[in-house]
């Protein structure tokens, strides 16, 4: 029945390929046989009867390299895809991992090998060593609070900047919320608060930056990206969730703006939702974020406000790290009501290639806030790098 | 305590509100503090002890409006927000619903009451009605099938769209995986593929369209879209899951481009993975495409490859055409391994405001593809509208 499908010549398909891990439930027969299923699924999207058979041996249906059993109920599949139908595009590359297979259960993505795929992609533009280079910190994890709450007048957000930066914060980003609201227009609020950051930097001779939430559409991100870097911003803060992956890779490899890029999980929590399903920890903010350029990672951590266990977390962080094909490490910034107190235990779990972020908690210390921060740095700094 | 928060003036917060009725597990109580807890959560992300009560009084915190049972084990909180706060930008208006309570396990968003706040949202340019006319076909179901398998010459890729027009069929979309791989070019396949549908059109006087796929970072996206149309295309394929809801409101609300578009949902998968977490079929696949613009909305049948149950479907479908404050119903496009057998049962399931999208299972019934096409178009034509 093949000849109904026309196949009339080869394609022009480069060798080089990549490795999705997939956790699979089911006994090994029903593993192998939704593995097999994955490898057309996620490529040709097509019966295996009715596939040219030449589209099978030059590799642009995806290919079940190893299965391996993972516990009582599960099991490893490595699924190799070609980097050529993956492209360095990031809204395909993410079909191909997950695109329709994220509607099956009991599959999830493990962990991913770029192998020589990694070359179409550039990573983080600064990573840890870069970040600390920017900041000229070098021996302590890095310090990050939130402007907030969404609400505030514009005045008082810049007041809040000007304090954190006046104690020593190393990063102020905005809440995720902060957008372009009617009532806090996003050119007036960066415009001050960069303000208020340069004018503190001035006085303590330190390098605070300031990361705007550019997070939007394709018409609005990249003018607001650009309008941040004008006004002096030091680095943008992104909801690739939001806005898609692809989307803060470009910003992220954009050389006139060349600035840090933060990764926000918002509306990211679905894919972690089910055990079985989704992605690891790991993978999603880990590798992911990552792989679009992000210096530096938020998430929830475990203790906090959100459900992940200390586990996924610390999953998570080896994903921002572990050698990925060249690209570089990135920082991993657990959150989610931090306290002050609570940096050791950051601390003891994660070591000090860590970005510390607190947001209320840093206004509960007591009534002045620079003091607050004054007293969070002086904790940080037991834990030298 | 509060002091220490900064709140000089009040900002100018318009009354409308929109609803999200979200579904709680727990008892009474707990779902209450949940519920409460998400008001504050998902705007003002600060702890409810530390904001300036000011905030709370002008409507930028969530409100409660209800608590109902909903079964023993989870009760519907109906929680407004307000459209200044969630601005028109769906990057962060779907922030405002799901942001960070997506990371969160035991929360769904069942429903969206967009109230006043529609007025933000053009939705759907042209929607069932719209796109009838645009097809001239009034009578029946419309039909649709895709460019497939990836891989395939661009030659064969246009001589099957000729043979899908030529039988018969009403839009012809490309498979979400063709992005623009160097095997075969965006502009190279568009360009022969719209051709070939045109030359079918001459031929049978039909108005069959070519939708071909762009989702792509914000860089390509808009490009291709005009490449397409410049083209001759009759509409575009965009996957929101991985190029944002946003990126799909800003191209269906483009004047000059003012084509139809149709809603993949690769990549959505994990937020209706568990049944108490992520989103209802009916707000994921029916409402918030609507309110993104889709005209259409694909999804996986149930009885198909992938694991929607029947309930699943027909809410999903209902939420395509229930009355949602002034904004256009769209078409359902129930698919995922659909055969020519099924229509039956697809038009039982949904009735006759439908677009049937056979893919592989139209090569199935006989060697002829238009032959297959036309055999379809006679089913079809057995459930008037």
């Amino acid at each position: 029945m093949n000849a109904v499908v026309p196949c009339t010549s080869s394609v022009s398909i480069g060798p080089q390929r990549f490795v999705v891990v997939y956790a699979i439930e089911g006994n090994e027969e029903q593993a192998r046989a939704k593995a097999i299923d994955l490898c057309f699924e996620q490529t040709v999207e097509f019966p295996e009867t009715l596939v040219p058979e030449r589209l099978i041996r030059e590799g642009v249906v995806g290919r079940l390299d190893s299965l391996d059993r993972r516990d009582e109920r599960s099991f490893l599949a490595a699924v190799s895809f070609a980097g050529d139908a993956a492209t360095g595009d990031l809204t395909q590359w993410l079909n191909m991992v997950m695109g329709n297979t994220s509607l099956k259960p009991g599959i999830r993505v493990e962990r991913i090998d770029l192998g020589p795929t990694a070359a179409a992609f550039r990573g983080p533009r600064f990573g840890r060593a870069g970040l600390r280079e920017l900041l000229g910190v070098f021996d302590r994890p890095l310090l990050c609070t939130a402007l907030k709450p969404m609400g505030l007048p514009v005045g008082d957000l810049a007041d809040l900047a000007y304090r954190f930066a006046s104690g020593g914060i190393d990063l102020i980003k905005d809440d995720h919320g902060l957008a372009d609201q009617r009532f806090c227009r996003f050119e007036d609020r960066v415009s001050h608060c960069a303000a208020a950051v340069a004018r503190a930097n001035r006085e303590t001779g330190l390098r605070c930056r300031y990361l705007p939430n550019v997070t939007a559409g394709p018409d609005q991100m990249p003018r607001r990206a650009t309008f941040a870097k004008d006004c002096g911003a030091g680095g943008l803060l992104m909801s690739p969730g939001l806005c898609g992956f692809e989307a803060m890779r470009q910003l992220a490899d954009d050389d006139v703006l060349a600035l840090p890029i933060l990764s926000h999980p918002a509306f990211q929590g679905g894919f972690i939702a089910s055990p079985n399903s989704g992605f690891s920890h790991h993978a999603l903010f880990g590798q992911i974020p990552r792989l679009a350029g992000a210096d530096a990672t938020i998430f929830p951590n475990f203790g906090g406000r959100f459900s992940f266990s200390r586990e996924d977390c610390i999953a998570l962080a080896a994903g921002t790290g572990a050698p990925m094909a060249g690209i570089r490490p990135i920082f991993p910034v657990p959150a989610g009501g931090m306290s002050v107190a609570q940096v050791h235990e950051l601390a003891a779990a994660y070591g000090s290639e860590l970005i510390i972020l607190v947001g209320g908690g840093l206004f509960r210390a007591g009534p002045d806030l620079a003091e607050n921060c004054r007293a969070l740095l002086q904790i940080a700094r037991q834990f030298p790098s």
